[in-house]
């Protein structure tokens, strides 16, 4: 007889996981290399380690090592908020009357209010530990600024946090509490760069965006002493950081015997979901399960659903390494009404090298029906969600809708990456039905993949 | 050897208490009675049905049985959020270079953001199953209007919050977090009411009090079909409710072997505080225990530490049952640069009879001390909590620091209500070094003891 299923499954203190897993180790077919942008060669330690955490270009370029191990003084740090809730959605299931069991991973418990801060404590405890004094970052919806700012406070480091013009000033309380860490938040673009300056001179009234925050930040890192940058997603260490996600959830699932037939994550950089997927799929590549995997984006920014397959940069000043991803091309901006995060034009190169070998599903949702996906969870689950994490949220629904269709009691696994009490703005345009959707016609794609460089890796 | 003591302290969910635990069934000396206004008897429960739902006022009537049963329809709500995390404060204790052991209940981890849904949901239970349709409330601060709006929008009853005008003003994310759940808000004073035009009649351009919204919504219950009224705090079966908390928080140190020498609680009306030391005082009061209770209340709105044990009403109307407790006066406004909740000029009966027989200590402190050790708090633990929590973080700190000095290992428990995510604006404002604190003086309170009924119970 099978153990009662309690509608909150948590791990023993000890059973958070020690060790990450690094899923490309089980890959047959491995994802393409970094390319250094300038001679179009795999990128070494070296040139990485100019703007990265020495262990963190080790993590990104390591193919080989299956687990890597967490260090004592990042154990530490997660004790203070892992394990995450694993949650049974009983109400949900109850609410759509359907045959399917539906779990969720709840990483909103902690202040920053995501995952985010899975990665965000292990580059800190790096810097820390090489020596380094400082960081820089970028942040755009604020989830990853309030991450990197939570875990400096912890290690005792100074934080530069350049944050989207547009964004600083919708999310005033966001920048609070970025603020109330101690980092020092700098509207972007600002005066304190060159590539800043170059923006405000030809563009005076811009917004601001992700690629351009992204660049003030690597130049202030590298005229800093015993500084570096720090990046939240896309790249395959902060992945690795977040296979702890997966790993607990596995861990959870296995001491009731559950094994999810689909797993389902939203998708903007791929920080979430490849943390989610990766045990899971470590499984599926050794032929031990038959799961499908679900990736979710926004429609108003379609990478794996629309993009294309190629060598990219990853910031619009095209200053970083190129990475073999799917991508809308550098220069893509998604629409000004879109509301969330996941606003990213390329995708991390482990989840994209699945997607083209078809180990993973992708589909796009519109922002009105993730918004009425997310109230209808917030009302019957109890927990507002984040609206990136309500991408998964309308996937998840439509999955235990069509077991009801055909009464396939189907396990249905999905990450809810965090809270939505920093998007109360978001919801109150929701509320008041101002909200609309945007989908790009493949003319707007056309001018975004005119961005993509043309160099011979591409043809 | 002792068992390792976890940093989070999980009961499983089968451990969650199915009955709560009456206080007064224990104490020798009981609270007055509850006093009808017009013929100064004691109120009865025709009396006091006319405005809660029954089975509340059966509760708040019974002084003889110890367990009042949970009903299964509301243990179920209870397990979408509970068990709260018991989480022991290893990162403060190193950080305050205490011997002391630190103990802090989170009731901060559901979507509401504090202590304040346990009573929500009990409450909205009730009137779903004495078939009512819908409630009245009123909120200030906004922790109690979300826990009503999460609880009605479960069990599919309409819900009308009057919020005090300021308070919408200033926290337009609070207002927004209502509303998602489904609640119809009214910015109080307002039109829809006798009282409300009355007071806007004299005053248009008043920010509101919570007092008004106490009137507004008591008058919409009444004159409402299948309607009733609903409070979040200062009532004796809305402790009953509460004491939920210190049941966990005392079945979890059992499993540990663990005693408290000291038990904080911050205090606005009560509720929180009489929930957590309930049954740690029965053991007090049975003489099993030699516990220290100590309530920690803002200096700007002392009733325990300044107030006047007195039969006082609960509105600023005077239409509310007389309670007697420790009072300001319900004419007592506490100034207007006080951030956070905490606001009332009462406290619950059962809470000021055992500080007047010398069963709890009081204490009071300056806001800004408070966001001193909630920032700091914030930085150690990993959680930023609501300016209301932040009174108790500061005397637990305190008390610590007071080992640190004698050397004692003492442990101290003290009670997290709730986060500070939709109190970003007072965050701010401490930020920015332009909050103050505000002491009221000797004439300031006779103001408001002014506004205390002149009746024979009061001589």
């Amino acid at each position: 007889m099978a153990k009662k299923i309690p509608t909150r499954l948590y791990l023993d203190e000890e059973e958070i996981p020690k060790s990450w897993y690094n899923l490309r180790s089980d890959m047959v077919s491995k994802p393409d290399p970094i390319l250094h942008p300038g001679t179009l060669k795999s990128a070494t330690a070296a040139d990485l380690e100019a703007v990265f955490c020495k262990e963190c270009v080790k993590q990104e370029l390591d193919e080989t090592n299956r687990l890597i191990p967490i260090p004592e003084g990042l154990q530490e740090f997660y004790r203070a908020y892992r394990p995450a809730p694993l949650i049974r959605a009983y109400f949900l299931e109850k609410a759509l009357g359907t045959p399917a069991e539906i779990y969720y991973k709840h990483e909103g418990t902690n202040t920053s209010g995501s995952h985010k801060l899975n990665s965000a404590a292990a580059q800190a405890f790096y810097a820390k530990a090489e020596g380094l004094t400082s960081l820089t970052t970028e942040t755009g919806a604020g989830q990853w600024g309030s991450a990197m700012a939570m875990a400096c406070a912890y290690y005792g480091l100074d934080l530069t946090v350049y944050m989207v013009k547009v964004s600083s000033e919708q999310k005033p309380y966001r920048k609070a509490l970025i603020e109330t860490y101690g980092a020092n938040l700098i509207p972007s673009p600002s005066n304190t760069t060159e590539s800043g300056r170059k923006i405000l001179e030809q563009n005076p009234n811009t917004g601001g965006s992700l690629g351009c925050a992204i660049s003030e930040a690597i130049e202030t890192s590298v005229k800093t002493d015993k500084c570096r940058y720090v990046l939240g997603s896309v790249l395959n260490h902060v992945l690795l950081h977040q296979s702890i996600i997966g790993q607990e959830a596995r861990a959870a699932l296995e001491k009731y015997g559950v094994t999810p037939d689909i797993i389902i994550g939203c998708a903007g950089g791929g920080s979430n979901l490849g943390g989610l997927i990766a045990p899971f799929m470590g499984d599926k590549i050794k032929g031990k399960s038959k799961t499908r995997f679900i990736a979710v984006e926004p429609a108003s920014c379609p990478s794996f659903t629309r993009g294309r397959y190629a060598y990219d940069f990853g910031d619009t000043a095209k200053t970083t390494p190129l990475l073999r991803m799917y991508t809308l091309g550098s220069g893509f901006m998604p629409s000004a009404n879109h509301a969330g995060g996941l606003r990213y034009h390329g995708m991390n190169p482990i989840l994209s090298k699945l997607y083209k070998d078809g180990y993973l599903e992708a589909r796009s949702a519109v922002q009105t029906d993730v918004f009425d996906a997310a109230v209808k969870f917030a009302k019957i689950e109890g927990i507002l969600p984040a609206p990136e994490s309500s991408h998964a949220i309308k996937a998840a629904i439509d999955e235990a809708l069509e077991c009801k269709r055909t009464g396939e009691k189907k396990v249905i696994l999905f990450g809810l990456t965090g809270t939505g009490y920093f998007d109360m703005s978001a919801y109150m345009s929701y509320n008041a039905k101002t909200m609309s959707d945007s989908i790009p016609t493949d003319a707007d794609l056309e001018k975004g993949f005119a961005s993509i460089p043309e160099i011979p890796q591409n043809k």
